[in-house]
């Protein structure tokens, strides 16, 4: 099954707000459909929103086949419906760039950026499963944060795509999944996706996982990115931060598994990031709130960042 | 108004289950009634629970009066009803050493329990109050976990006792009112109580407290405590620890204040503390959970500790 596809003319979602209650499947036809789709977290993680961004603009180069200036308005509101992953402005981009040559040839070059993060999911799989059990020894139990399985790819996931890869391998201890409020991707959807794959697992409120590490039940903090900065800097969920700063204290390792298409060189550091913040909402009716939807992990309390193509020992003093 | 306190041979609460969407009172008649009340978190917080302890006591020497054994485990049960605050079991014990001289003996002692705690409150308040102005300037942004006000205590509260004298004098700058999952009593509780004193605040995941501090939007981080052991670790609210480590990395202060009743010579260290594990419910419907309702903050992680009689200040090598 795959999080987000082409089908029959149409960009065909797992709808992720209304998981695990239903799995419904969206149908979006036009790019205001696939914007309400995006901000709403229908669809949502780094390397989904890349595709989204790329279905996007095709979407956009057949609606608007006849108006140059619709047409790229469409693909500047397309990436910037979300402003912190860099994934979801590259997947637009690199699509628009065949524009040139017709609606056709945009989603071929969408359905290669999809197809690509298929690619990535599996050998991120191999190559993390390979360095967790180099830094935790046989039998790890990982902490992990929000969702980063299939649902937030296309297909297996990335840190989630390590830890299916570990349990196929019989290397794999125990899991926690971090709730992950506001929106509980962790409770919601990564524990969704654990209990599909057979895998046993627990849920805790996010404030836990440092203190579930300093009590020595937890081996290694695996999880994602929505963006890797130049200096190894990385913006992630909100939350991250904090597991990193657990993970350091407790002297575990701290890991992040993102495809080469997450790595922003052009941003040198986290400050230089815009963090969205999605308003009170999400949080309480009844308050003001501060919701930063992302945090900054400084890279000096990241061990190793896993790409498709790659694994950075920032620990050992490596760069991207 | 009193979150707990004796009215016509009753223990009256406020049910903190049902805030901010409404303000019951409930009347516990007998002892299973407050134990249920303890365990459903109707009445939480350390010095509440002292106080509930010793009300506790108090009804069972009514009840009970004429059969020694069922009195006797009454007031273990009360003692036991949670095992992580100190207050409770202290509350109990200390009026069940009046039962030699009868039930009117007991609720005078229960009375005094009451008061001293109301007292307490007013002492940390001015003592936090000089100390936050001290290490933080005229101004300061502090942000707070889970509920420390009137609710925790009988009156002013402990660490959201020292908020509100802040702003009495003029020198408060902002509130981070911490969301505190799972049951939200900072979302809840916390904000409740600030709207009510006509204080602005704004809430936060508890994941965001590190990456705000990070960020530059908070001065220091002040909160109460269940337990303090005697090398100084404090024992509280779960996702205290991930404040502190956050607080540490931004250079920040992190102080507690709570009662001297909160202290426990007889505890040498966090590791020593039972930890209450409040089980799946709490948190998700459909997987199973990690709940620890506290966690340990080691002792070189603490700024200073506030009482009502003392400040100690652990940056600078002073003990308890």
């Amino acid at each position: 099954m795959r999080t987000i596809d082409w089908v029959d003319g149409a960009v065909e979602i797992i709808d992720q707000t209304v998981l695990p209650g239903e799995l419904r499947i969206l149908r979006l036809h036009t790019v205001d459909e696939l914007i309400a789709a995006i901000q709403s977290l229908a669809v949502r993680g780094a390397p989904a929103l890349g595709v989204a961004g790329a279905f996007g603009v095709a979407l956009a180069a057949r609606v608007h086949a006849d108006d140059p200036e619709e047409l790229a308005d469409a693909v500047r509101r397309i990436e910037n419906a979300r402003p912190t992953a860099v994934n979801l402005a590259r997947g637009a981009r690199r699509a628009a760039e065949s524009l040139p040559h017709g609606a056709q040839a945009v989603l071929a070059e969408a359905c290669r950026v999809r197809d690509e993060e298929i690619a990535a999911s599996e050998a991120m799989a191999a190559l993390g499963a390979d360095l967790m059990v180099e830094l935790c020894g046989e039998r790890p139990r990982l902490l992990t944060h929000c969702n980063t399985g299939g649902l937030a790819a296309v297909t297996v996931g990335t840190a989630l795509g390590v830890v299916h890869e570990l349990h196929k391998r019989g290397h794999l201890a125990g899991v926690v999944a971090s709730e992950t409020r506001p929106l509980l991707q962790g409770a919601r959807l990564t524990s969704w996706e654990l209990s599909q794959w057979g895998i046993e697992h627990r849920v805790a409120v996010d404030s836990a996982g440092p203190f579930l590490m300093a009590r020595g039940e937890v081996d290694a903090v695996i999880l994602g990115a929505d963006r890797i900065c130049a200096n190894g800097d990385v913006i992630n969920k909100i939350g991250s931060y904090a597991h990193a700063l657990g993970a350091r204290r407790a002297d575990l390792p701290f890991v992040v598994v993102a495809p080469e298409s997450t790595v922003d060189l052009d941003t040198a550091s986290g400050d230089a990031v815009p963090i969205e913040d999605r308003g009170a909402a999400e949080i309480t009716a009844w308050a003001p709130a501060a919701n930063p939807a992302f945090d900054v992990t400084p890279h000096d309390l990241v061990t190793a960042i896993v790409t498709d193509r790659r694994v950075i020992r920032l620990d050992r003093g490596e760069k991207i």
